[in-house]
């Protein structure tokens, strides 16, 4: 059942949320699979902290909705859906470390090293990168060993020093040497766009598409993680630490380039409508099963939070 | 040809180093993968400082030897022993971090985060971490996807939660509160065992081993991971810090409980014997193509280094 058509789309994205958190939590429990030894309690409860936060869920939703074009959903696209939630979530608790951004909060609550201590929160992000891979990997996850593999080595490269690992490398590297426009366009496109493009290929991989559909798709995450990022510098410009629930300014404060900075605000409202635009064209051979995942590029370009 | 007739075995450990170190020299170079952006220059460095820094590579021996059991060999064996000694190398990095075990030195050498910053250690770790899946899931890799998928999750469980970092914090905890002797030996299993267990584990499954060859190989991981912690903490107390290139008698000041603080060097120096034999015994099986894993647990043992 196409539910676009019945709900609105922050409803449908909590739902998803609600089933990504509710997977997370068993994930998360103190249950130990095959070939562990035991879960200790208080790194259990950092990484259940750092992963069990309210977050929008969005890469999730991206899975969930990128596979539902090929009639793939149910357990197994939900699982790859929350394995990609822990990448995510681990390079939040990294990223927040004093020795990296030093955030306090982090959706109005306190950051892992915070609630817990450095070390906790150093060895609950690596627990949470490994177990992505665990999650995948598994016997329940019930997917062709094929599909698992060209899902693991694309999130690996996504994550990685080619990917996100090496943005945040190349953002920590900006507060000191100001990149250029095509520096901070690669930076942006590794440290948050290889996740979003990860999150619309898996739906891709699950899904068995064609050559031509997987191609369609990264180009659509590539052009939403673009808009992802634009929308976030905006917000960064003009919004409240209420509003985000994290202090805001930041980036002007660490000096950092954005194309915000570099352009206005006019120019990147231009630059996220042409976005949106592109993202429709490239769904465009879907038909109208990618509706809500129109719904989504529009949502994360204008979004106010 | 079975090389333990012609040379000693310390040779033949250095020789399997050289191949190990040369293939990590290729995979931490900057050439990207299919799928990847590009490769900051100095994460690369740092994640080559942390990796290629003359260890004994017992790890990836492990995986060479148990695999050769089975007529395994060639470049699928040796990605998947590069692939395990990035786990151990990031564990390396991470805890030598000032927020856990705060140590200067490694290997005679600066540890990463003194030769580099914090920031660029924690994310170093992250991205070998990473790599490692990436590694064995790569198209590069030339086993069967069922093969690699099992590597894979047993990988992914040996380096967690429930086991290496599940380990790690529970000796951050054991500085606070020590933990009673079951407490030792199950931290330790995790710690330092889990890695050791997977090394011999991942030979059995590279090699299509049976049910009884791969219960076989994996008690003889357990047995020869005990005698590895046995003989490390033995060494604290009893080697000089030039013999091991690292500060030494740093158990006890960390009030830390170790069975040979609970027992005495005369016990440990017995259950080494013992665990050796039991080591033996479970090699039985594959006669004289053994050899070099039975002179394995005897150098794990007895080591002075």
């Amino acid at each position: 059942m196409d539910q676009s058509h019945l709900l609105s789309f922050e409803t449908l994205l909590s739902l998803h949320a609600v089933q990504v958190e509710q997977l997370l939590t068993e994930l998360l429990s103190a249950r130990t699979r095959e070939g562990e030894v035991v879960r200790p309690e208080r790194l259990l409860s950092a990484m259940r902290h750092g992963a069990l936060n309210g977050g929008k869920r969005l890469r999730p939703f991206l899975v969930l909705e990128t596979a539902r074009l090929f009639d793939a959903d149910g357990g197994a696209v939900l699982r790859v859906a929350a394995a990609l939630e822990c990448i995510h979530c681990y390079s939040l608790i990294h990223d927040d470390l004093p020795a990296m951004d030093d955030d306090d909060l982090r959706r109005g609550q306190p950051t892992v090293h915070r609630a817990f201590d450095e070390a906790t929160a150093i060895l609950a992000g690596d627990s949470l990168l490994t177990l992505a891979f665990d999650i995948i990997a598994s016997e329940e996850t019930e997917l062709g060993a094929q599909a698992k593999v060209a899902l693991i080595s694309a999130l690996a490269r996504a994550a990685g020093v080619g990917g996100m690992a090496g943005g945040q490398a190349l953002d920590l590297a900006a507060e000191k040497v100001r990149p250029d426009e095509g520096g901070i366009v690669q930076l942006q496109a590794m440290k948050t766009g290889a996740l979003i493009r990860f999150a619309c290929l898996a739906g891709a991989l699950i899904g068995n598409a064609t050559t031509a559909e997987r191609e369609s798709l990264t180009a659509f995450g590539e052009a939403i993680g673009l808009a992802f990022q634009l929308a976030d510098d905006l917000l960064d410009v003009t919004a409240t630490a209420e509003d985000l629930g994290k202090a805001t300014g930041k980036d002007a404060a660490a000096g950092k380039g954005t194309l915000v900075a570099l352009h206005g605000e006019e120019w990147a409202r231009n630059q996220l409508r042409g976005l949106v635009a592109h993202a429709e064209e490239l769904l465009a051979p879907f038909g109208e099963a990618a509706a809500v995942l129109k719904e989504t590029a529009r949502f994360i370009a204008f979004r106010n939070h």
